[in-house]
């Protein structure tokens, strides 16, 4: 049993830290902190969890406490863990990022995406990117870890094959992905209302959103090069879930695609290449750790499309950065994240 | 571990029954029946089953496989389980019925009801109804099962410590209840299609729904007198969820609500009496087996609002039969039940 | 051709007037104001309004510009229009006020419901309550209007019928009420985002909501009493519609209750008494101005229930503010509201 | 005022022109058939239009009362337009087919698609494809037309400019095409159902879908060659609305892209190029005929993004249905077609 802290509980990505490990057998929740609501109980604000926590409350950001966990989580907008996890990590804390803070290792164009200088580049060495289908063993003797984002770890699952291969023409990629409205937060936006997002589609940031980068640096490692991605990303009226359309343009004979898909993650807990022909929903992953995907070449054709699906608060945050705790400390890869999805 | 057979699984109770059973440390599924779709795979309808029942394909109902299991769960229509059911009680196998085929204790009613007769009266008086709020000893001991349907539980939760304590007018009971599309089932009607259904709201069945018996009976139980109900459900442009609104007329004084209602279930595991002054969400029982309810009384006048949310496909249906087989076979109450609602 | 003026344009009630006046042959836009978007196109925050309203901006509010117009809609938080509608009165501009300012007589209770002294008790008097079922005479005469709330509008003309004939206990009457989330406006609030609102249901201010004292003075005048009302109003996951669902205990015969209803909104344009047996779908009225009655008797007991819907921004706010208009001004009373509902 | 019948009104598409036409001014419906639903009131199916078409009923067939009208919109499966345009045609009839009866100009290629010999393919030449932003001229003459369908529509309209102009590779457009449910009509199909299509984003027919031919037909009129596409279709958790993210790859400099899309469509009513950067919501465009365009260009780079919305029902079948007639019958081309989006 280890014993790990939250720091910035209230978000959507913190709670959903607790709804998981509810069930893992080997974590206890030391602290969870937040600024706003420190004193409320955490089954007050999120009363889905009455009966799983009794008397855990959100508490002040405690050096001292969270230094006494094994790991500590950052579930917090960009730039808290540059301040704290460099004296988590020197007193020997795990640490567990999901916030862009270590996702690029290049602390310049960190600091033009996020229009502030990076506050800890000096971390950004040790920092290891979870995705633990490409990082695995990295992962397995990390201290820091920076969890993918949401729109990346479902581009990047659908594309490792065609990349890796060298299958496809690096310099024209297209990612055509679609978000339920969790992707933007719990911030109280006009936007993300209901009144104003249901019933409605829209795409976002096409001229340039900050996911681009580090897709961009995943894609190029898996292709060797520099990859040339056009990333639309599109505001879906559903609550959970990434749907990415992947289009890739074939430079040489694939051979077949489904074997493969279906070899590259052949040993892969967390992804489920499905039979050929399939066109994977996003409900058959909402509140599970799992990415599953589907390879189509329409017409026999030089365009090859790839269909992912996520659920963007589980493998594309908070379950990811579970399984990359998991593989820290030697558990179960999927120890809390084996339930099935909600379906219907 | 025990074996048990799901008749009738392609619908959404089936399939919720095997989500739900994924989790269950003392359950194998040993058959699952559809004469519809027999021969197909379970996770190529349902794939968020996918890699949690490797080889579990829907197959003939066989007398013979079914009586070889411990226990048989209908999720049938009404009026199979009539059929099957004393054959499987008299081989051994213990039957818990999510259909409406035993909750009657009148067959008369019954038949007038559903338009058709009893198929099976001799076995109503052996059948237990499996409200263990209600009836958790004779549930202990039942061999058959009738699990209330999805309404009559949650109105019943939040009017039985009224009743039983005869604190209201038992001639004019209100039930408002709101419930999700999937109360009516995976079949393919026009009125439940998303371009029907969403974006709004309606009553049905104002003038008398099949649920009202059955309501009226657990209330009369409860109340020692019949009890006058005025009940009308309403289609909720959602998945899951019911809530209900019940207002009573007090004729004494009722003392401290709050408390009365913390007593009545300070032992039941699946009921969750909310903070004073609380409005319980669907959402925050979402794919769980809890009622969560609060009590009301505005202005301190002489009605009482009692609220109660349930997820009809659990506490109303499949998560509720669980809990009756936990009890039946000696395993924890909540046994596969325990997982937090997904929220948001 | 007459020139109106909209105060508080940027919310709900306010687009909503323009988008139902963009259809009006004898009304023209000429001011629209708002302190925090003076400046910015109206066709910029609603780009549905795009060809329209060509060169029509939102402006800081000018007395002058205002009291040149015929009419003035207020589409404003409470306060507002006590500050201003006493000046435009004196130049002659007529206000018709879609907050709550002017709908209660009693100036002692606005300020209890409302937390703060009211800014304008000596207009009260003179002040017509715009529901044109129960004032239209008045309303042609009128000033000053203002305008019924939405939940009031849905529930006052579903129990108008039985309560000015005295076939209710006036003491003991519900009103379960389901509204779509721009009840709550435009605001940017957590509670309305579409993460936490979709997919569930619940009940809010059952202990007291601002609306329920304007309901109990419109009833208390049909019923010639004071009526006991119990109002537990839901906020139901979508964007528009009201259902109210109303429950009276008979205490006469009433006789025919279809018949009751038919003839008394045999007259009304804006008043659609179904066919015995219906169930009014709120997506009937989406956009319009009708309000939809049914009326049953379950069981033929001695409890009625009244099923009455409507589009909380069209009847429940903008729609009936334009028709007050057309009756101030002696056009078709139902000019710019006669377009079918949006259906699927 | 001309004579209009429609075949096959209980669809979608055949309430949606009931809807439109209710407010043209030069339009009566003469007759509205269905063989299911004959004798029933349109207003019995279809609540919203009470009050709007009194006595109006649907009947059978009957070609003598069809050839009557001055046109008839055929709002059917496909096949059926086949077998009754021609009588009609040559008594005089205009013919207005919103099914796809008509609108590949190669028979062969229909019955590739369809699955059964074209029945009709001595219409074809006289066929008009009634996209008015194309082919307006020959609509005004025309006697029988092929109304285009909905994705075909909003693909078109969104890559014209860049076609007509020779500016990007056509041998490897995309388009990644975003639907509400409406488009799968109103059949009963478990796949559309609120329980199963809602909450959740999924493709399919990625491997081929019938509107691939259409659209490649009318992208190569423009492009003056055959163009490569590949169209991946999606199903969208919203009623109303497709959105078209439509990528293509410059292989000239295409100087102002802004100002081409704004020429292109200067003259057009139906067709609102936005401010460059936008990004247009389906919203915008709901119940209405117009589609909104924007177009980028992600990084400076080679990639082209152009977002169109359109309403499926209006501008992607009945409304564009509409607009033909006008054109047709010397009405002003937007009769009927005026009202701003209902929106929120």
């Amino acid at each position: 049993m280890i014993k790990v802290g939250i720091v910035g509980g209230t978000g959507y990505t913190g709670v959903e830290l607790l709804r998981l490990l509810a069930g893992h057998p080997d974590v206890e929740i030391e602290a969870i902190t937040s600024r706003s609501e420190a004193g409320l109980a955490v089954d007050e604000l999120y009363p889905n969890l009455r009966g799983h926590y009794p008397g855990l409350a959100f508490s002040e950001p405690d050096p001292e406490r969270l230094a006494a966990c094994d790991a500590v989580f950052f579930a917090t907008p960009h730039g808290v863990a540059h301040a704290l996890a460099g004296e988590l990590l020197e007193r020997g804390t795990r640490v567990i990022d999901l916030s862009a803070d270590f996702r690029l290792k290049d602390a310049e164009e960190w600091a033009r995406w996020y229009g502030q200088p990076h506050g800890a580049p000096a971390l950004l060495e040790a920092a290891v990117y979870g995705l633990p289908e490409v990082n695995r063993d990295a992962i397995r003797q990390a201290r820091l870890i920076a969890v993918p984002g949401c729109y990346p770890t479902a581009v990047q699952l659908g594309l490792l094959p065609l990349l890796e291969q060298r299958l496809i023409d690096p310099d024209h990629v297209i990612a055509d992905c679609k978000s339920g409205v969790t992707g933007a937060g719990r911030g109280a936006k006009v936007g993300s209302l209901l009144a104003e997002a249901s019933e409605s589609m829209k795409a976002y940031g096409a001229s340039g959103h900050r996911h681009l980068p580090e897709i961009r640096q995943g894609l190029g490692q898996a292709a060797g090069q520099p990859v040339g991605l056009t990333f639309v990303p599109h505001l879906t009226p559903m609550i959970r879930g990434i749907h990415a359309t992947l289009y890739g343009r074939l430079t040489n004979d694939p051979g077949d695609l489904q074997a493969l898909f279906e070899q590259r993650f052949a040993d892969e807990p967390a992804v489920d290449v499905m039979p050929a022909g399939s066109h994977p929903e996003t409900r058959s992953v909402k509140g599970t750790d799992i990415c599953r995907l589907a390879v189509h070449r329409p017409g026999d054709g030089d365009t090859v499309v790839v269909l992912a699906v996520i659920d963007n608060l589980v493998k594309g945050a908070s379950g990811q950065a579970i399984q990359n705790l998991n593989l820290m400390f030697g558990f179960d890869e999927m120890a809390g994240l084996q339930a099935p999805a909600l379906m219907p």
